[in-house]
């Protein structure tokens, strides 16, 4: 039994441990160096077939409150699933190309069939808050990559099945993807 | 003397029309199209030396309310002033190379002598709240450009001369050069 005790000790001490060489333990800047190599930073998918997200300068991990800074690349074919956020977010693209579907109908009951914008590489556009949008990866040869910039991190963004789905019905996911890992859950309640 | 009135008025014709082909008329989205070529935005050194500007997504530009987004190059040799803003900034360095001058000494009396970092294409880095910076471009050889991040737009900015000017003699430059053609000036007053 001790030996077991001893193993889950090892155990969470090596968890610890990796996420201090990582040099990003959550909600903490301490040991993080002032400058970062973009290239050398964290990239993952968490779970979301084509995308590769990392977080260049976040709430969650470097103590941002104001702003946020992603880069994000995203396979052909790959897409963001339609959804709204009440915070500005602002997009660079860097390199491919795909198309953007935005419903400029926040005071409708539902977004309704969208528009479709062409985004390139070295094109700038930005989100007006409450609109549902998408983004997908339209172009079969290339990836999409962009730098996605958001006000008052960490992100809250309510996803819809679909663009008739109810404004009111669309499910909050928060914290997002990439800030669940670092999230400190608050005490379930029976209610809201 | 009637001529004279008619070549003023053409004149003022000429200018608002250059304005509105330009396609940014000053505090007003009408018109500007969604997703825009970067590379076709106006870019200006407001009178900096070295200095390339241009407004990406910006508050009197494009109606932004909480994040504005700048592209930056500066030649060899030219710098920012020393300075300090209460909002926060990213910085994400396209190309070049160069040295971040930081001085996190926002509770003392004066900045005094500030850290070197070295900052390279490829890395990142954001300014702590309050502290005095400055970014030169050191490289001889090449331009350094990056995309630069603020919150809480349009910036406010608190320009020192040296590294030891006391925090409450910086002086604080409002509308800040890329703002002032569109910032409108409120009416004089004889006291702050």
């Amino acid at each position: 039994m001790s030996r077991r005790l001893v193993l889950v000790a090892l155990l969470v001490t090596a968890l610890y441990l990796s996420s201090i060489a990582d040099g990003y333990p959550c909600s903490s800047t301490e040991g993080l160096p002032l400058v970062r190599n973009i290239s050398e930073l964290t990239q993952n998918s968490y779970g979301r077939p084509g995308l590769s997200h990392m977080t260049i300068a976040g709430s969650l991990l470097h103590g941002m409150k104001e702003v946020e800074v992603w880069l994000q690349t995203f396979a052909s074919g790959s897409h963001t699933p339609i959804h709204r956020h009440s915070c500005e977010e602002v997009f660079v693209v860097i390199k491919g190309s795909g198309t953007l579907y935005l419903a400029s109908n926040s005071y409708s009951k539902y977004p309704g069939n969208p528009q479709e914008f062409p985004i390139f590489s070295n094109s700038t556009f930005h989100i007006p808050v409450n609109d549902a949008h998408q983004i997908w990866n339209t172009n079969k040869e290339e990836d999409l990559q962009f730098l996605v910039i958001v006000s008052r991190p960490p992100v809250k963004v309510f996803i819809y099945d679909d663009w008739h789905m109810p404004h009111t019905a669309a499910k909050l996911k928060f914290p997002y993807y990439w800030d669940e890992e670092c999230y400190l859950m608050p005490p379930t309640k029976d209610e809201l």
